[in-house]
């Protein structure tokens, strides 16, 4: 059976938690999870509500219309998702296939509750992995002078293919603000850095030259600012002088895999709110 | 401004958020925090739920009896605090003093919200701690024909001081059942390794005979069953070949006292609930 | 150009390391890595020795008997290895896949500078695995009536095609002390707990019914004592009170698989020394 | 009975660790510890050498006269220590006295084999602190317009204190390029971020308002150039959206303590070797 999820954010003020699982009982659902949190900086409140449809009293396609009122009376920023909704998905790779691997083989495992549509690249390298897994493979040489086009090209086939959440896994193009707007928390990103250090190219190279004795890698939503969208997960490993940057790259490429398919995960189980650039995560 | 805290495990159904919920908007209170989980393997619905007193109709001297009916209608066991209660503290410690340093040099930070008002040792060593930090100091000399006598006067004690919690920072004895049923789940211990492996006595020459890459501590809530009651915290650092025994000792001292500070504060900010000899944390 | 790697162990004397290096140097060798270690406890001397072989004096093939003297002076224990042999692995696995489709992968990205000759399974299900990868499948139905003639059968294949070392990627099979014995030192297993807690079946369910706040993977080289042999690698992860039985297993085999591919790098680059069923790891 | 530790950097080339594992072997002293390392990109040799004293043929004082044709030979630059040498510690602090505490605590428990001299700060706050562990308290207060006679103050008194190490225990004054010049790595500072991110002040402020998922601290030997000499050691903590900065910080200050005490001991160990702005560690 599904269950509704009903995520929100909204001025803190007396009442919103007590009127919403009100909402949710007198119509006879069952919570199965909710959680809240309250930001003291913005007095913003924050909320992930999850009930049983089973038995709820109110049929699927009504309940966003029934709870408009609740939400209008707060002045509610809300989204209501279904778990048996699964979304789809369109991957974005360049020559580095470990993450598009790693997506492909947890979705595979049915590990990550998605439908995965279409692989995109500027390079032909992936054409095999998409074969292996049986997923469209689509080409796209983006230079200076077409990117306008190509991207205007993207954007259509990835409305028309209703794709709601796209994966850059390890995609070395930098996408435009045009490009951006279309997608807004629709994009996640992986970073080969614990960022906010090592910012833009060649992070490994940066943290070798640093002599940094941790590398990380950070997974967030794009924004316009490169490297700069809200972080969703991050983690970190050990390294040493005896670390090559052959060898940064390989234990980044490990934490690479875990940390986007965390960010991923949460993503698709609705389990993330943005605010201020920054995320909260209910667990 | 203090704040109410209601903790509650009890059967799930339907309407226990909402009526709780209810309850404190209803009676004017605003909710700071708010957290559940429900355990599906043996339907059990666990709460803690946070308001702000400020404002609230409800004189603190009768909300206990005020939540009573909704209680009783759910068939809750349940817990009511206050954010300014400080509890009273018993520390109980033997030879390594690593973790009573530590313990009260966060009191005296302000970290951990409570009254130190005794340590009690088998031996003397702990005395010029105890006097740094100007706290009463009583030794008692445990041997195995005095035990019993030795244990009742430590509860008659223990009582008369009205100690709210007891922090066993490597005690090195064993309490009796006897003992422990007077305290159920108000003895925090902190094992020296990461249970439940190295369960009992020389974890640090287990780990290092068995020569394990990594080494852990663990805080616990103590019952009958030695190092076996509901774990609190654990947190691990890595070790190897070039690690003696002291070298273990060494780091694993850093881990004993980071985890029983931890389970400490938790316990202080009534964030642990205990059942099936397990525990949830609400963070 | 390759290196030669001599890795000892022996009593702990004077002039060790001054013998062998002027060993390399009187023949014109170039070290590139020196590690050594010494157990105090049982007074044993380790020591992992790479030398580039351009512009080495002594020819490849000779250059064993050539440091027999000093080999048997020391009363070393001793091997002998180049870094241009690409050890022969078979993998066994069951139904779980995912160290199967880990460690495939690592070696198609050349990170894992080994032959993969065979997967040997009691179960169909890595068949399509091992297609993707173009490797050879051969599945063993194994029986409590046929187990010692399916084990003969497998060291045969084993052996006519020389291999060199076994990767036990999640293979649900015990292996008698018979198999073992033809290969000591030579199979490596993961084991989905950190061990030594939770040794045997069902970790994950063990570690959920513990309530555990950190869960482990660990990879040893696998003797007759069940999950008792040297442990090469362990690694964890942080688990709450919400993880249930499957988020334990999800999380665990992203563990299972660093761990795994750790052990097995570093014995592709003969890093593992063993002794007193523990292993020096030089790094 | 005591170890001499020989720690050296040179151009790499053939015969540098059998030239100095032979003089050892010669003098009849018997080696504890060998640990080299190359860099390939600026083909640097690295050694950290410690061998027992008892037996040596060679007088203490004479050591460094008779190694010195070695050392001229292969151009090394070199250092030479002995075990039963505590060095003279001096440790500044400010306000936050974690670290300062924790510190002394460790050198109290014998786990930093130093001498500690003296405290220095800018503030009467610590004084405390020095009275709890008998050691001398001198409080500058450093202004704009005196700070250089101040500093001047500071030096006359290390140099005649015959200071070898000096600790910026949380210490938040900047010291001048002169005053560095005076100790050059033998300034080891804290800063409480995971460098390179954040650097300067307030980094808790700025990680909140980032909304990093992990924070981090970073011991570092102090150069000219603010928050950028060379990485000793970091270490992190995992957070979440429910941290205040309060808690921020009190993560962090869990950190800071192990950070730099872990920095410390390596330093006092001469674990340490320092090139290009980056450190080698001897484990």
């Amino acid at each position: 059976m599904s269950n509704a999820i009903f995520t929100i954010s909204c001025p803190d003020q007396k009442g919103i938690t007590a009127s919403l699982t009100n909402f949710v009982y007198q119509n006879n659902g069952n919570i199965i999870h909710a959680d809240q949190h309250i930001d003291p900086q913005t007095n913003t409140f924050f909320m992930r509500l999850e009930w049983a449809l089973h038995d709820f009293a109110i049929k699927r396609a009504d309940i966003a219309s029934a709870i408009q009122p609740l939400a209008q009376k707060f002045k509610m920023q809300w989204n209501l998702n279904f778990t048996d909704h699964r979304p789809r998905v369109a991957i974005f790779v360049s020559k580095n296939l470990h993450c598009l691997h790693d997506l492909l083989f947890r979705i595979h495992l049915n590990q990550l509750p998605c439908e995965p549509v279409m692989i995109i690249s500027n390079h032909p390298l992936a054409q095999t992995v998409a074969k292996q897994f049986d997923i469209k493979f689509l080409e796209f040489v983006v230079l200076k002078e077409n990117k306008t086009a190509k991207e205007k090209d993207q954007i259509k086939i990835l409305k028309e293919n209703q794709i709601d959440l796209i994966i850059l896994a390890r995609y070395m193009q930098i996408l435009s603000p045009q490009f951006i707007a279309q997608f807004p928390f629709k994009i996640i990103n992986i970073h080969h850095s614990f960022l906010p250090a090592f910012i833009g190219a060649n992070p490994y190279a940066k943290a070798y030259q640093k002599g940094v004795k941790i590398i990380g890698a950070t997974s967030h939503y794009v924004t316009e600012q490169l490297d700069e969208g809200p972080i969703i997960e991050q983690d970190i490993i050990r390294v040493s002088h005896r670390d090559t940057i052959v060898d940064l790259q390989r234990k980044s490429e490990d934490l690479e895999r875990l940390v986007l398919s965390r960010a991923v995960l949460w993503h698709l189980e609705n389990k993330i709110l943005v605010y201020n650039n920054k995320t909260v995560i209910f667990d």
